[in-house]
């Protein structure tokens, strides 16, 4: 797609990504509402200066060495992040042995397959959330946001659930999940209830995400909390960076 | 529409705003990029806590004086505008003898027409920007963008253009107009060119506009790059609020 934006723009970068998740829309991948949730994250990540925090790195690189000694990672996939990042979810799911299973919040039968093409095209192997004969419902939500792969997410120690909803991550700690997040506002309930959020841009955090999956981690002291203040602080302080040069 | 929405939901309000513009893209009068600007805006006020800051109150007072002695005022309308408060746009038109004017970021004559409609239905008398012989560019901008009505925004000495874009503002400065703007993210280069900037949710913002136009105003001293300051720590306080109940 040739894009209109001059590489001078001093944004282009998130022009791009947002060219990026339209042309997601039109093909029938992301929701309404997911473009929507792309413009909230595009507003902290204008506040994040568009780069990945020191925070982020730190979380990074507890993700990486979580999903490395997981008994069974899954990653979540939904049309935002198959729109933003195909062929990145293919390369951490090789680098991490995890499970890909699609779960929308606004489960459509219509989306998850043209999802699960894209991933297939992407090289994915395998792909769950697809076949109705294996979904099980995960207490605590509303019916059509419950059902999960029993053999993905229902059976996973360690699920990936990037750009995801709060209720969702609450439900899947209740059903006692180690849960990683890509969330780029710290104070969302997704970012405050799982183990180790990433706040940082998916488009710019997988890619670091997979390089530490690569490296052989070792294990860092790590608390979220303490993180997301961290973030917050970050975010602060660029609103001051950004103020005296307005 | 039946809301799924509960009344107890803490962010209820802007969920409710939220299925306003959805069910606005549904009609035809929204664009993709409007909904990811609403996103964007999301964010902002969720900074803002969702509330009409001291900062927008005095911007939303010196408005009011500017539009009710303007000699010619022009309220420029998109989608998203036409989307979320078609009746308070027409109610300030008559409160302040305001025309409105049509005009669209993403130039279409379909959801020209249907905003046109929508404006129609909420009581508009005169809508400008639909006749093609009134046309005329204003210079500096890329053609679809620079077309203006010339009874109009062309003609007019104070524009009030909510939620635009950083360019047209700039070009509407260039051809010597007052710009009055509603803009929830105080750096954003709208918010920085415009002469008065109410950085609010323009649903709570044009309602306490159109009171202040109804009531007699006086000149308040009023210094938007100051005032902008203002909205930035307010933002700033509120995000150490939110980070130490978190």
């Amino acid at each position: 797609m040739k894009s209109p934006i001059p590489k001078s723009h001093p944004r282009a970068q998130s022009l791009y990504i947002r060219e990026k998740l339209v042309a997601a829309f039109d093909d029938g991948l992301v929701a309404k509402e997911g473009l929507m949730a792309h413009g909230r994250g595009e507003a902290f990540d204008y506040l994040l200066g568009e780069k990945t925090a020191r925070s982020a790195k730190k979380a990074t690189k507890a993700a990486a060495f979580m999903l490395m000694h997981a008994q069974n990672p899954v990653i979540s996939v939904n049309g935002n992040v198959a729109g933003l990042c195909p062929k990145e979810i293919v390369q951490l799911a090789k680098a991490t042995e995890a499970k890909i299973e699609v779960n929308l919040f606004y489960s459509s039968e219509e989306r998850k397959r043209k999802i699960h093409r894209v991933l297939k095209k992407n090289g994915a192997v395998q792909i769950l959330g697809l076949n109705k004969k294996n979904s099980i419902r995960i207490s605590g939500l509303d019916s059509a946001r419950r059902i999960v792969d029993v053999n993905g997410i229902y059976s996973a120690d360690v699920v990936l659930v990037p750009l995801e909803d709060g209720d969702r991550t609450q439900a899947l700690k209740n059903a006692g999940k180690k849960v990683i997040t890509f969330d780029l506002n710290p104070l969302s309930r997704t970012a405050q209830t799982a183990d180790i959020t990433i706040v940082d841009n998916i488009v710019r955090g997988i890619r670091n995400l997979i390089l530490e999956c690569r490296k052989n981690q070792s294990k860092v002291k790590f608390d979220n909390k303490k993180n997301l203040s961290d973030a917050i602080l970050e975010i602060r302080d660029n609103l001051t960076r950004k103020a005296n040069h307005a």
